[in-house]
């Protein structure tokens, strides 16, 4: 398996069509996973908002103080979530597209100062999009994971996580399937999506010398079923630890 | 970057020379990382226990019952870990190591049906021994990273994890440096180590075909320090999402 950049993309702007500026790039091969920074998609897709336009309500302000951070930032946070886990001493929330994190994963790095930059509206889709596209101008099917980067429980730093996927099942089921001494495997289920944009993010790097685009070659994960991203969402009955942070809110 | 698997590695067993098989069937290059499976350092190391030497205490065998398994099993995750920090419908246990995972890492696959199957007693160690070994064998500086797999928050699905490292710091810090606007990034830290787990685990597979051994080429983040898995803990006041499971317990 390998893993490469693809260097000398310019800073993305409204408009700016992702698939063509990778082809004009490299060349990709049937099966290469692309995967890209859901940064850029976010600002090829105009997903800002312009601070001075932000009116946070009474409750933004309340959340805002508690947690020393931006009443905007909070406003922002509570428009582009459809529940809020945990108010303090972080806000985090799942978004409008299941996804869980902190502060929605509202970015105020990378963006220009006047704006906040929110996730892609609809990430499967992006992904969705920029697949076919890329098929079109190289005649190759790839698969295309959008990525961003998350805390994790228990431990301190980020990883790089799936937040958008065309042609790769985000799970992999290996039930049913027999290890070294012919037992049948219960219960692994692995996250390949994320893996893969972990490994990616090793390359993507955060700072202004950062690469929003990781090709992954030579693994063999292409699916032509319609794919998305919630299916590695756990269903709110069936999570442990969300339970957790409930009972933390109510006592 | 490049990520390949050690192939025809034999069944490892007891007292098994995991360096010098490596380095028989591979020239690793100064700054390889090379991630080995826990599964088997711990083979190497002998880390297993007879089933039938077991005597569950009053409290395993409640806890299994609960849970609908085997008391063996429990009393073994009992007498590995520090805390049960879930005892329904799992069994998430902080290990003697600081390290979180359902059933302590215990394993039941891959091994013979006689023994379960624990962690190495010292991660760190293990990685530090087997790294400095390649060394003495091949001339090389590598880094090693000792991998299992995990369950995450919120999400189905296992990824890799680093349980325990050796020339290569868990925890990239990011802060400080400036983003591509030219703004000082206040909150990135990278989990560097966990993130080449899972690439590695992309190619290492669950099943009979599985290779334990895989290396990372072409990262540059050798450390000659003293590093520790244990750099990525998070302490225990400082975590939202433990205090979470504990009121759960609690209530």
């Amino acid at each position: 398996m390998e893993l490469f950049t693809v260097d000398d993309l310019p800073l993305i702007k409204e408009g700016d069509n992702i698939a063509a500026m990778i082809c004009e790039r490299t060349q990709p091969e049937s099966h290469d996973v692309i995967v890209i920074a859901s940064t850029i998609v976010a600002k090829s897709e105009a997903a800002t908002i312009l601070k001075d336009a932000i009116i946070p309500s009474e409750r933004a302000v309340a959340m805002a103080k508690k947690c020393g951070t931006d009443p905007a930032l909070v406003q922002v946070v509570l428009d582009n979530s459809v529940e809020q886990i945990v108010e303090f001493p972080v806000l985090l929330v799942e978004n409008l597209n299941g996804h869980v994190s902190i502060n929605a994963g509202i970015d105020d790095s990378n963006v220009d100062d006047r704006y906040f930059l929110h996730m892609p509206h609809d990430p499967d889709g992006s992904a969705k999009s920029i697949g076919l596209h890329i098929a079109e101008l190289c005649g190759k099917d790839v698969s295309v994971i959008i990525t961003d980067t998350n805390g994790r429980a228990f431990k301190i730093g980020q990883t790089g996580v799936a937040v958008g996927v065309y042609g790769v099942h985000p799970i992999k089921d290996w039930r049913g399937e027999k290890d070294l001494f012919g037992k049948v495997l219960e219960i692994t289920e692995e996250a390949v999506a994320d893996e893969i944009a972990s490994a990616a993010n090793l390359l993507m790097g955060e700072a202004a010398g950062s690469t929003p685009v990781v090709i992954v070659r030579g693994l063999n994960l292409y699916s032509s079923d319609d794919v998305s991203v919630k299916e590695m969402y756990r269903r709110e009955g069936e999570d442990i630890i969300r339970k957790g942070l409930k009972c933390l809110r109510h006592s």
